[in-house]
């Protein structure tokens, strides 16, 4: 198999992502569909980007831990520990710094800034996967049954249709 | 180091776990803080326990694969893969049927019968570790802040207010 | 690739497995080859019935640790550590009990009570592989030459040959 | 920690191993334990001495699989498949030729000419282990019941407490 | 073990590296040691800079691939293949571009513009070593002989002398 | 798939390889392009002559450790552990011993004898690749940038044109 420089490199991660959505975010990926000469070698990065008060929401990736570093603006991110402590690991990141979130837990980036933020990231992985969590638990498809997630999450019905609704 | 039969035994895995809490269920658990003789080893065992009309409720294992049987009873089972699909993949088990919880994955099982319900399961880890997703999102100690989950999950923050008051 | 869920699904693990054979005991796997969506996720399941005395006989997963519990019956069971100390590590379970055998460990169970037994175990592979003692060195295909076997187990060859007329 | 050559540095693999012993080799081990530099790496080495006729009997190595080259001499070697099919395969090297040996599966060679045989294999592990067949199954300590082997071998007890008599 | 939050966090990515030296490049590292909370978890980040012309030069990461984009300036960057081949695959990179350099294989980035060059890049390891070809071969601490220099790189002892006095 | 002896077997380790060129050495890989039963096992095995003072240059296995042991002749080896110390780890070998050159790292065997040299080495990766240092850094195709290649040595681009022309 012939090894060409294309196969290697992704143009295109200096371009602002459209956060015109309800979270107020986008995520640029650089994954192995883009960019195929990850493939096997464990790792891929991508760009995030926030408008004013926007949120990259809680979600897992199931294949990855992230290592992100922001380049501009005010970012409050954390992740959950898993059962039984379920402990809320917390920092506000500024330009310059880094955080990690390790592979499998629940985490996110909240722009706590005015102005719109930029954060790089890298993966563990050329083919990461994410799981938004609001839209796995009350935007699957099909819907997963509203009674039993009534159940799960201790409300009523009704607060699940209406979840279930925005998703 | 002397190699004893008791750190690769375990005893307990026929009683029913207590099934009293707001889900109606019960894990009992036989990983590696169970028995020592699974450390390394990629693999654990659990039985879960399902009062009339109880649940699993939809969690994530962030290192594991889970692969499950039905001993007594009937369960709706399912998982939800990753963006951008999030697809509901999902059966209704008897006794005797098996079903795979791919690794990192939201997934849960609810007994659809009136009587109780029995299942082992195995996990290929011997430490998989476990996300509840409503106790992680919800029940994050500290809390995640209740705007941040507002905007995650697109309603108002008394909403979130009153899951948060459950976990 | 479209997930379906009977990727996932495998039925009959209630079904007892005929022990009518001369080591009284039936394995009914859940592997790869049975369940496709067990592919690369390093795990599976078996059901192993035995016979009133019945054994499933000494035997190596090369490429698997099992973890086994006994749902039915009491088993002795045992696995021998390698070279040079060869321990033989045993332990007589009864229902509810658990059992580690280690990746590539000779180990067997033995039904020591007067009514059929069951158990269900899980292995850290897709493919475990299986490899029963007696048929490996007894009942290869073609033979491994008699005075090799006769040397190697200390006995004349007429006992190579009578253990190799058995399989 | 300092790195120093001799940690990485192990001397002898020149000297022929005592072939008296009843199968008439002798394998001397550059594991981890002998080269404290192989350990994480997954690989060591071994030499294998043969006297005429003699033989490194059935044994398994849980861990790893072996490639080996012949020195001196002629060996008849194999290995046999897992179940159900058993295969046994087979091949006379000479000097210079190389075989594999599959992780987790039962092999030997045998020395089929009048002089010594010498190997130098590898494994794919710092600490392969060497399950051998006959110690393992009729030499264990403390021994497998006389009667589970006799069931698993299809051979009267008595035949099973001559082989425990050799081990 | 406490999960804190210092753990999984570090400062200083938006510092510009001190580039003055030999090879007009400064690399600020986020490996475990400076970030203990990646350990075990595979990944990790590094901020290069560039003087005018200056490079980073021919090197290899024995333990990980690299995935690089640039945040400022243009990198003229390359890795060549292996043997026998010794492709050279190279691409000029701008503002916003990514390349990836696969585990183990030389690579180097160059300044080609007037101005400094910024780049983030990340790494399949949280202790992924760095081996510049220049230091590890004519710097090496005691010398490698001289003469074998020579012979490895087909000059006169002479020439080695001049590249030894460098590093 | 049917599971054929010829698969596992290779023929022509004990020939010495031909030595006639400007290192004066060669290596005989049985790598699983040779061999394919070596496929997925991580294992592979090369025979390495040397002429009268020839060398194995220094080069880098990118997937793979290696085990060496001298069958013939003293080789003078050594590998430079990564930056910042570059430290050179050697050591005379005799007939017999055996040494470890880690995963990744420069690694050179000389021969510092009078007569031929043989070494047998085991490679833990059934595709281990090789990267020869000069040929990588000076004889890649298309050619490094001289200019970047002056830099990074520290010598005038003249003295690169020279080692540039030599392969």
């Amino acid at each position: 198999m012939k090894v060409i420089a294309d196969d290697f490199f992704f143009s295109g991660l200096h371009l602002m992502g459209n956060t015109s959505n309800p979270v107020g975010s986008r995520v640029t990926t650089v994954f192995a569909t883009q960019l195929p000469g990850l493939n096997t070698l464990g790792i891929s990065m991508v760009r995030i980007d926030y408008a004013p008060w926007g949120q990259n929401p809680p979600h897992i990736h199931p294949r990855a831990t992230e290592i992100l570093t922001v380049l501009e603006g005010s970012l409050l991110v954390g992740f959950v520990t898993s059962n039984p402590n379920n402990r809320f690991i917390t920092k506000v990141l500024k330009k310059g710094d880094v955080f990690v979130f390790p592979v499998g837990l629940v985490h996110f980036q909240s722009n706590v800034g005015n102005g719109n933020a930029v954060a790089i990231a890298a993966l563990s992985s050329q083919n990461p996967g994410a799981i938004t969590i609001a839209n796995a638990v009350f935007g699957a498809n099909p819907p997963i049954p509203g009674d039993i997630l009534a159940k799960a999450f201790q409300v009523d019905k009704s607060v699940v249709d209406q979840l279930q609704s925005k998703f």
